[in-house]
C-alpha cells in the first residue's frame, strides 16, 4: 500500500464553487485534481493499491481508496466534481467519523495532525525535502507515506508536525517540482524498486 | 534543449469546441492540456529549454516554445484554451509555416511526419517502447526528443516512421503509464543526469 497526504492550503471546504473555475476561484483546487490523477492512473490500468489524503484548509479531510473507487476519470473537471460531491455530504460526517460520497470517496472533519497520526501507523513517513537524501540511495520501504504541499508550502507547524513523524528525508532530484509531478516520480521509484527493476 | 511530440489522435481540428467538455466531446484534449503541463512547469518555475509538439489527427501541429511562452497556466482549462486560440490562427498558416497565436504558441499544417523529420535534426530520438533498454542504463543525451502518444496507441504507420528515425529505445519502468507521466519521469531522468546527480 502506497500512502500519499496532499495539504491544499485554500482549497474549498464548501461544495458552491465553479467547475469552470478551478485555478481561480475554487483555491486551485485544479492543483489537487492533478495530485489526484497521479496517485491513481496507469495508462489503461488503475493504481488500486493507492490511499490519497486531501486535506482542506486543515478543516476536512477526503480520503481516496484505490481498490474502491469507480467513478474517477483522469481529468481535472470531473475529479473536482467529485470532490464536490463529498464536500456535499459534508454535514454527515460526524466528529472524525468518515461519511461515504461516492464509491471510495470519504469526506471527515479531520485536520492534518489527525490524518497524519492515522496514516502514519504502520507506516514509513517520507519527508519530501530539498536538504534530503538522494532517493536513489534509499531503500523504497515497503508501506511508504509521502506527505506534499500544494502550490503553497508549508506552514511552519505543518513543517514541525511533519518533521516529528517523518522516518527519512528525500529529495527526488536538483529541481522543485509540482506535487503531482513529485507523486509520479515516487511512483516511478516504487515502482522500479529504487530505479533498479525495469 | 529538450524536445517533445505528443501525437493527438482524436484531438479537435477546430476552435469550435466547449472548455467545459474536454474529456468528452473535444477528443481527449484534457490528456494533452496534462502533457504541456508536464513539459514546462516546475515548481514557483518554468522550463524554458523546452520544446513541444502537439500533433493532432495528423493535419495540424501545435509548438509551445518554452523560452518565449507568456500566458501558460498549470490547469487544464486555460491551455486548452490557448490550444483553441493556436485554432482559430489555422487559417493564417498557410501550407508548413506557422502562425503564431499567443507569445510562443505557433500553428502549422505539418503531420507527424514533417514535425519528426524537423525536430530530430541534431536530436537523440528516443523511443519509449516496453521492449527498450532500462532508462537507467542510458547514457541521457544532452538533446534529447522523445515521442508520445495521447491514450491511444501509435498506429502501425506512426510506429513504422518512429522506428525508422529512433536512435534509442528505452523503458521507464515496469508499468505502462499515461504520457504525461513518462514526461515527468523523462524530465527527472535528465534533471539527475539519468539518476547520479542530486
Amino acid at each position: 500500500m502506497r500512502q500519499f497526504i496532499v495539504l491544499g492550503h485554500e482549497a474549498p471546504t464548501t461544495p458552491d464553487f465553479s467547475l469552470d473555475d478551478l485555478a481561480g476561484s475554487a483555491g486551485r483546487l485544479d492543483a489537487l485534481c492533478r495530485c489526484v490523477n497521479s496517485a491513481f492512473f496507469l495508462s489503461h490500468d488503475f493504481r488500486s493499491d493507492v490511499r490519497l489524503f486531501l486535506v482542506l484548509q486543515d478543516e476536512l479531510t477526503i480520503r481516496f481508496e484505490g481498490d474502491e473507487l469507480r467513478r474517477l476519470n483522469p481529468d481535472e473537471r470531473s475529479t473536482a466534481a467529485l470532490i464536490r460531491k463529498a464536500l456535499e455530504a459534508k454535514s454527515e460526517a460526524i466528529g472524525h467519523m468518515e461519511a461515504e460520497s461516492t464509491p471510495g470517496v470519504y469526506i471527515s472533519k479531520r485536520d492534518f495532525e489527525a490524518v497524519l497520526d492515522t496514516a502514519s501507523r504502520d507506516s514509513t513517513v517520507i519527508e519530501l525535502h530539498e536538504d534530503g537524501s538522494p532517493v536513489v540511495d534509499v531503500e523504497p520501504p515497503e508501506r511508504p507515506l509521502f506527505v506534499l504541499s500544494d502550490h503553497g508550502d508549508f506552514t511552519e507547524e505543518e513543517a514541525d508536525l511533519l518533521a516529528e513523524k517523518s522516518d527519512q528525508r528525500v529529495r527526488l532530484g536538483p529541481k522543485l517540482v509540482h506535487g503531482n509531478h513529485a507523486m509520479t516520480v515516487a511512483h516511478n521509484y516504487l515502482d522500479t524498486k529504487g530505479y533498479t527493476d525495469y
